[in-house]
């Protein structure tokens, strides 16, 4: 079983309009209501494709309920804590003419002292209770929770023997480091945001001095290069381009990544499936979908080249 | 007592960005929710002047708890329908930059069969149950609600007795009108949008011809000019120019002449007082709102002009 984390999830509100035009009024065309957050897209294409997984984190007031609510209409497993604030929305305008997104992102209530602990005893509590293997910690954390936060999960996966990835960005992702995280999973820009290093093998490095054992950086088109702790790295990338949605692309390479993990498959065959599921995921209009057909097909045209540093 | 109708009322979502840019992603800085809705903001003017008031209209699901919730902590009354579909909300973005809104607004859930009618029944039942004098029906009608919506509640206001004042635009507007309301408030967009005509005294004329009895025309900075069913012009100024935030404006109008009928005042006190609540409304940074010493003040500064057609 995997378990995703999602501190700080969303309830994703998507608008579709004609044209999006600053300082006047827009006709709302469709709205769609998802639950959203990077751990819930990952648990999602895990869901899609047969695995066993179940998502964590804190939601509160209505917007948590619709959460529930829609995760329940999805069928995937979940099991939050409870706060009293209301779960963030985060808003996409989506216009027709050039469909291209704008989006609003609420940045969520600031936790109020020890909500961060309390979510921590709760995961404790969860990876004690359920035959987990790989723990997934991924997205921003909410106002109020400290920088180390993904390192704390780092420890709890780790004093109960799990595997544990970490997706995150600028001081979240700097945080994780000291625990030693098994994998994380930037992407360049994310990286060079860290590191202040262009290239991904030198940024992968830095992150390793910092403490991270498996870097992944995600490179859009460009595929994955991941750095092992021995030195080897691989180089996945797909032999044709594609065109559509890269949100939540990363998410699906971080469920290739923990679903290579808990099922104890070659490392290397999961970098590839990491490239295949992003790409598949890039077919879809919204983050968290795959076709599991796609991913046969794109599987096959993934290449992986090895070389030691 | 003054019966406010919003039949198809909104949480009102405000969100402050820094600058609002197409296509980008955008930090929420700050979110701010209210109930939303014409008939409100009419309600929320009149309860800031100690007037007598109470709110209804259909609500549903969490939204419709917010909208219930909000107007509680304002201590303005309310006895709404329920329905099973979610209340619609409004984005609206405010750019710290330049002050600019856009917007962005739901238009609601079709209503289904006999949802109307059964909000016929509630608004008779509140007309029979309290001492109503004027019942005020203002904004749009949800989609699947017939044109003649605001024609049924005209008459559902005289079968009981009270004045009825219809503040809507369109197909609405003209729906109303084989029903005789007492007065219809539109702007001179919404008259030159049903009439095709650019002169506010014409286009009121056309619109007494289709059934209407007092037609206010609210002119922005112009004032307002009324035309009565005896072919009374009133024609109301302010002396001075504001600079401020219109929305709300032509509310705080209709709460003005519905304050009027319910009092019993001279038709041409309620048209001036009506030209000094929106002056004040336009110095509030939000619609609903109003100050009464502004009120006082700006009531000195008005001028009515009067003759006979």
């Amino acid at each position: 079983m995997i378990l995703t984390i999602t501190p700080n999830p969303a309830l994703d509100v998507t608008y579709d309009v004609e044209r999006v035009v600053p300082h006047e009024s827009h006709r709302v065309l469709s709205v769609q209501e998802l639950a959203g957050g990077k751990g819930i897209n990952v648990a999602s294409v895990l869901h899609l494709l047969g695995q066993d997984v179940v998502v964590t984190g804190v939601v509160g007031g209505s917007t948590g309920e619709q959460v529930r609510a829609d995760l329940d209409r999805r069928g995937i497993p979940h099991r939050f804590a409870q706060t009293a604030s209301q779960t963030r929305r985060t808003t996409t305008v989506v216009s027709r003419e050039d469909g291209e997104a704008t989006a609003f992102n609420e940045p969520g209530w600031p936790w109020p002292e020890g909500a961060w602990a309390r979510l921590l005893d709760h995961v404790a509590t969860m990876l004690d209770e359920l035959p987990v293997r790989v723990l997934v910690a991924s997205g921003s954390v909410p106002p109020g929770v400290p920088d180390h936060a993904f390192a704390d999960l780092t420890r709890v996966g780790r004093d109960a023997g799990v595997a544990v990835i970490v997706d995150a960005s600028r001081t979240a992702l700097l945080g994780a480091l000291p625990a030693a995280p098994d994998v994380v999973k930037p992407n360049r820009e994310e990286l060079l945001g860290v590191t202040g290093v262009d290239d991904p093998i030198d940024g992968a490095k830095m992150l390793q001095e910092l403490g991270a054992r498996h870097v992944v950086v995600s490179l859009g088109a460009d595929g994955i290069v991941a750095v092992a702790p021995s030195g080897i790295v691989l180089r996945a990338r797909l032999g044709e381009r594609l065109r559509g949605n890269a949100t939540g692309a990363g998410d699906a390479a971080v469920a290739a990544l923990a679903s290579a993990l808990a099922s104890g498959a070659e490392w290397a065959a999961g970098v590839a499936d990491a490239v295949a599921w992003s790409a598949a995921a890039v077919l879809q209009p919204t983050a968290g979908l795959v076709d599991p057909e796609d991913i046969d097909r794109l599987r096959a045209a993934v290449h992986v080249d090895t070389w030691q540093l």
